[in-house]
């Protein structure tokens, strides 16, 4: 059967718990922006050593930088006035996609590393691995996707 | 300062927890993906009916399905043999993406929709809002990013 073309057929529909979920990949969906903001969380925060630690160019740590102040996920602040040179912070929102970058990074240990975790995320004060997981906070259960129901609100 | 030209200041260089985050985003960076893998999480999982759920041309789905299907985190089952009609289920890696997902979805409802969740995602059991947080299982408590260090394994 031979449907006609609509709109909606080129893109996809919006509908608003994506636009939640595809607004957040437009922080992190690239590649060199996902690079640089671990560096942050690792606590390399200057031009420079962010540049040194990734071997990116200037140019396209500057672009990629640029971007992500505009996503209010990291802002600027010089740190010396002569010469002037700057270093990155992360905001809020962007201190707040911890979760989203430990659980992408579970998953791909699990299931591209073969369960063999490269780098491992501890809990600073015991040294535990730290867990990322969803969980009810009524019954204190961790809960799996079988047992969620999505509804609008 | 001139720097010549190395390999590595064209695409990011080799970083094993970033391959991790990397492959996780080969998977779910897609939006058409993305908006399959979550009508799969909602329990619409015919190729006819996610086609009509989405809006989405059958040729661009067939593709998106085939891609999901190649990374295991979809399998194909056939659901009637006259005519031969398939249906898509969750693998053990799709439903491992869940987390990824909800705290995808978390922090766009947060920081870009002003924190009015337009949908929320409820533990079945007892209708509460379900939680995704980074925990140390040793301590027992929630912990941020500012509490987290990573170890090379």
């Amino acid at each position: 059967v031979l449907v006609p073309a609509r709109a909606s057929e080129t893109k996809p529909q919006t509908r608003p718990d994506v636009d939640s979920i595809t607004a957040a990949l437009d922080v992190i969906g690239d590649r060199w922006s996902v690079l640089i903001l671990r560096a942050v969380f690792r606590g390399v925060t200057r031009f420079s050593a962010i540049r040194d630690d990734l071997g990116i160019a200037s140019n396209l740590l500057t672009s990629r930088l640029n971007g992500l102040v505009e996503e209010s996920v990291l802002e600027r602040r010089p740190y010396c006035k002569r010469p002037l040179r700057y270093e990155y912070r992360l905001t809020d929102a962007g201190r707040d996609l911890s979760p989203v970058l430990i659980s992408l990074m579970h998953w791909g240990d699990q299931h591209r590393q073969g369960g063999n975790a490269p780098t491992v995320l501890l809990h600073d004060d015991c040294g535990t691995p730290v867990r990322n997981a969803t969980h009810c906070p009524e019954c204190a259960c961790e809960i799996d996707a079988t047992a969620i129901r999505s509804e609008e609100s």
